[in-house]
């Protein structure tokens, strides 16, 4: 097994922020010390997108933690799923039927077992466990968060001081969302940085149901194969992770060169010491950043490991 | 059956508020039309005070709409009571067992039946339907409402102003308030002024939950037998409904003269009619006041009926 140090740097690459280091050192000790394998949970929606690279940070940064012995649990909210907005007025949250929702996870998984270890996640409903709470427990989770914590969060705070309307249900997604740490006891969770008040909640809530808090860590988002704009299908800079190898491979090739860097280290597995080497070599001029690319796409499998 | 526009006179007498009286009237006349009487809903904390003639206000106006042949339902709320605060922090909402809440059911019986008719009223406990909920019936409940409608209540908007904190649990006591009308598929509702908030949310609650709104009646506080300060046992200026017969006929006699009317009109059913001849009486000077008095606690028995 990799040592704490080993596996601090690792984990780190790339990294936005990591809340907090010494706690993730405290926990990787106690499961170096026990045997027993951290719990990192990644929550996801269950609408069932096209899974790209952008996404798939997260995702990799889950498969490192895999390769150091940890254990991923993918965690489907179904239940916010299946219950949908009772307004009927925000479109993500239409209510989804029970078998909606197991085709959309099957759909999940043809892309994320691309990327993670299949005998190192668990795939988990929310449902499981919200669905049997009545009104009292309700009661009780709403009581560990204040109304003016949860209208810090940037998109309630504008809307609130833009008068327009929040429903007070709106206030349990987040809650909802941290309950499954909870549920899970999570050791760590990941998130691209706009997860981190939902990811921060369920910090607060394990410690408010007597657990160790999770560690909390957020990726930066990607920029796509324009190197401006954030990855997205809706601009068009995007590679999908189901998309033919030959187009991956177009595309990779295709990103400015002050993107590769960037590329190696969000998109890939490779290890922090070659990536300096990688950024030594591409500093110095002694190397055609095409071939670089074609390392990033092709010689290690890096971009597409499942090629 | 009296009138329509004679109910409506009555139920008038001493009403602080009526929202709205063209909804009462249609009411009035619904039931008259179909022999339904109306159900007049009344929420009661499960803490169960010593009652006195200023809570009892609301009763004695409930027992108005009983004479006039209409159907009252106490609901006692051991829900909240059961649950309590979960943050400890509410001194009025320590957890009660379901054994305390029974026995402080029976002493509340063994008070309002000294004012209401018991043939026509239902005891209710909103554990009854609030219990059944589960998460999914709690969002939908929460989503019809605002966070910002909530925090319109006197109470929390100075709370949230001063920066002290609000626990999101406390948003549910005004919803599950208001959702007893709904399970009841209440006609009216009464309150003192204080309780303006959530009996207008019930009021917007069972729109949404597509029912007619029921009417909200508001009564003023009654003041102690100071004439200056409302009646609470803190000022030691009431009269419990439960004191001997010789304590309350010495308590209503020693209430300044310009009490006189306030009392016959909020602790009395004394009829609008006999109301206006009693002011005129006073008013002319041709009559002791004593007498007067007299007659407000002993000839009619009208504030102590039970005597």
């Amino acid at each position: 097994m990799a040592s704490i140090d080993e596996q601090i740097r690792i984990i780190s690459k790339g990294a936005e922020e990591i809340i907090s280091i010494d706690d993730l050192k405290e926990k990787l000790k106690k499961s170096q010390e026990t045997g027993k394998p951290l719990t990192v949970k990644l929550g996801l929606d269950p609408t069932a997108p096209d899974i790209h690279l952008g996404h798939a940070v997260v995702l990799r940064k889950i498969k490192q933690f895999q390769d150091l012995g940890h254990r991923a649990v993918i965690i489907i909210d179904d239940f916010t799923g299946m219950i949908g907005d009772p307004t009927g007025r925000s479109k993500t949250r239409k209510p989804l039927t029970r078998d909606e929702v197991i085709e959309n996870a099957r759909t999940y998984e043809n892309q994320i077992f691309k990327i993670l270890d299949r005998e190192k996640t668990d795939v988990r409903f929310n449902s499981e466990w919200l669905s049997r709470f009545n009104f009292a427990d309700v009661i009780e989770l709403a009581s560990k968060c204040t109304v003016a914590r949860i209208l810090e969060r940037d998109d309630f705070q504008k809307r609130f001081h833009a008068h327009e309307s929040i429903g007070v249900h709106e206030f349990f997604y987040p809650l909802m969302q941290g309950y499954d740490s909870v549920a899970l006891k999570a050791d760590v969770e990941l998130g691209g940085t706009d997860q981190r008040f939902n990811i921060l909640m369920g910090r607060n809530l394990q410690k408010d149901y007597g657990q160790e808090s999770q560690v909390a860590i957020f990726m930066p988002i990607l920029e796509g194969t324009d190197g401006v704009e954030k990855m997205s299908k809706s601009f068009g800079n995007y590679i999908g992770i189901n998309e033919p190898p030959n187009d991956i491979y177009g595309k990779v090739m295709s990103i400015p060169d002050n993107m590769i860097i960037r590329y190696f280290e969000l998109a890939t597995d490779v290890h922090p010491d070659d990536l300096a080497k990688i950024k030594e070599a591409l500093n110095s001029g002694n190397i055609n950043p095409r071939d670089v690319k074609m390392r990033l796409v092709k010689r290690d499998n890096i971009v597409i490991p499942w090629m």
